[in-house]
């Protein structure tokens, strides 16, 4: 393991997606190590010129003309093109509402479609959101519904076994985050579906943090539901619209709890009687936010340029490099690595622990112009974005770390924790 | 009734509020009549600079940290110079979601509240939208409420005594638009909502086509739920975040379906089990759209800037003014007047109706420069959005209608309806 700088900058030469980095607003800031990419996406440079087509020229021109021109269809024309990414095919992706909103519908769809069921699976390392969305569900639904919540005997992972051995007759729903958002667990998708359905259960993943990140097969896992965040790898800006996969056989059987007009076979005949789009436009039902929508399509189309494998290769090899350079240089401050070892059952995210984490971010961002983040209790989370994350960011990281730690920088903050960070 | 154009040009001489329209991108087309503005708000210069601002610096920039530096509290925020255009408290409204997302939110908070109940009384004027969220979840409660869907008998108006008496002591909730998208007929809310109370029903009310365009006082008239669209009077641009409101006092006891992080007490906690936050913004749910939340605020602003009383004194006039225009000018071509006479029960745009009105619209668009926009079956809706629409368009927009009649300009067009409009 060389850990100089020097080959830090060999691995940024050699790196086939080198050039993207420049296709990013980097602020004239290039001395700040940008590690939240899973958190917030940089700007592509794109997006600026096309938010100011959207808002000057579509909004203050064309006014509502620009229904007729792309507004209209951008929901599923942005959901196409994230179909390319995840694996699944031209109508069956819609971009809208939040992830929270979108869970909410097609967990409830998912619910309605196994009426005899009472089974849920989920577990400890899924998005909170995610868990007060069901419990909200089960609330609503008088409390009939059981959610298993798995818990973790290492704290990093769960084996697909042990998922599966949860599922049974009764489950309807097994519904996780393909890749978790504290350690960066990346479960075998594939396998936990097939076993659901020969159980007669239905799935629903998160793709938040592997949609951009993760090559997917959603067709070839015959996965059932989807949902996923926009402004993490998809660099779609901050509360960007989500979106929500529905497998294309399940479109006419599933139905949104929330019966909306965008969502109505003919919104703009303005029938009384609700009468659902017969594909995935049944899924939607407000007006989506437009230039938040169109400037994430941006992104979108920069990640499909690049292509899901080439940007993979390269994830592996940051977290890699990211987990070795932990452990030859900062092992001996008391840290650990919270992901797990085996690339392939790993998002593109490193999280390392460490007792005074939250006040080692603290100084970080404070001090190191670092921007990690913190999630409870112990994890320091390194989000490495395969577009723009370079070798060297890595390298400065750990060097930048090194620093706090030597020094004991951290050591100065308070340990209480701030409501937003 | 002087009907000159000389005379148009005296009242926006004499129009107190003519010095606004120049706080909006005209995009160099002065000639255009844009009579839509009750369907998507013109662009305010101001939003530009925000759009531009929240994108480089905020985004770009600041990356992450710009939560911590007012995006978190973004929709409350907004959601408090919104309360101050409708008549309600700071802490009492939110902007976040769509309309369609909203009402189902607060729809079902309401009938929750008011559990022994199974009447929902609204009418044929609401919006479509809004009764596919009525119909969806009364699909989803297993079909035990019965809406009441009240007619009117003139086509343009419902008279206060007719919905007070629709109200018994089974109904649990009335949902009415404030102002009606055909005909602009503007609800007695204060009458309503008071009589709704003494029956011990809650209200709803859609504020969509009043907010920005009628004065309210939702806390003098003791409204307990609202919702509202913020890309129409409010000019926050294509499918602008919607906004909620509840009634301070119902904050505690109302508990939103959809559960979710930023609805959650502490949010960033990640806490597996849901805890509602104690206050508006227990109704949230994802996460919000930033930039379309925040060039929302830059509209909303402008509007906060004129008042809402300055701005209802001018929608009066114009509206009014294009009703004698119409009357003086298009009756003999078949128009009719579909919208109601009395200002205090018209909102702010003017329904004509004519058997052709479908065409009619198409050659206003297509060859004069006019954009109205068309509502089934023969409403040609002229919106007059008082801080930029001046007398002379409105003048300008009845001549050149005038021209599309005498000269029969409209009978090329074919009757049959496109997707959209």
């Amino acid at each position: 393991m060389d850990i100089s700088r020097a080959y830090a900058q060999q691995l940024d030469k050699n790196d086939p997606l080198a050039e993207y980095r420049r296709r990013f607003y980097i602020a004239g800031d290039d001395d700040l190590i940008y590690m939240d990419g899973n958190s917030l996406g940089r700007l592509p440079l794109e997006t600026l010129g096309r938010v100011n087509d959207v808002v000057q020229e579509q909004w203050g021109k064309a006014l509502i003309r620009s229904w007729g021109r792309g507004w209209f269809d951008a929901s599923v024309n942005v959901g196409d093109k994230i179909a390319g990414l995840v694996g699944a095919s031209a109508g069956e992706v819609a971009v809208s509402d939040s992830t929270t909103v979108n869970l909410y519908k097609l967990a409830m769809s998912a619910l309605a479609l196994r009426p005899g069921r009472t089974g849920i699976v989920s577990d400890e390392f899924n998005f909170p959101s995610d868990h007060y969305v069901l419990q909200g569900i089960n609330a609503q639904l008088g409390g009939r519904h059981t959610i298993q919540v798995l818990r973790s005997a290492d704290g990093l992972t769960i084996p697909t076994e042990d998922v599966c051995a949860a599922i049974d007759e009764n489950t309807a729903l097994v519904t996780l985050s393909h890749v978790v958002f504290k350690s960066g667990y990346l479960y075998d998708a594939a396998a936990i579906t097939a076993h659901a359905h020969r159980m007669g259960a239905l799935v629903l993943w998160d793709l938040s943090h592997s949609a951009g990140s993760v090559p997917m097969a959603l067709d070839a896992w015959e996965v059932d539901f989807a949902v996923g965040c926009t402004y993490k790898y998809l660099n779609g800006g901050p509360g960007a619209p989500a979106f929500l996969f529905v497998r294309k056989d399940l479109q006419s059987q599933a139905l949104s709890p929330i019966w909306g007009w965008f969502g109505d076979a003919k919104p703009f005949a303005f029938d009384l009687e609700y009468a659902p789009a017969p594909d995935i436009r049944r899924f939607i039902c407000g007006t989506s936010s437009i230039l938040s929508l169109l400037a994430l399509e941006a992104g979108v189309d920069l990640l499909a340029e690049v292509g899901m494998q080439r940007l993979r290769d390269k994830s592996i090899a940051l977290t890699q490099y990211m987990i070795d350079l932990v452990e030859a240089r900062l092992a001996r401050y008391g840290f650990s690595v919270g992901t797990p070892r085996q690339p392939e059952r790993r998002g593109s995210h490193v999280s390392i622990r460490h007792p005074d984490g939250y006040r080692i971010n603290r100084a970080l961002i404070d001090e190191m112009n670092v921007l990690p983040d913190f999630r409870e209790p112990d994890n320091l989370r390194l989000g490495l974005a395969p577009i723009y994350t370079t070798f060297g960011e890595v390298w400065e990281c750990v060097e930048r770390l090194r620093v706090v730690m030597e020094e004991q920088r951290y050591l100065k903050y308070d340990a209480a924790r701030a409501t937003v960070t």
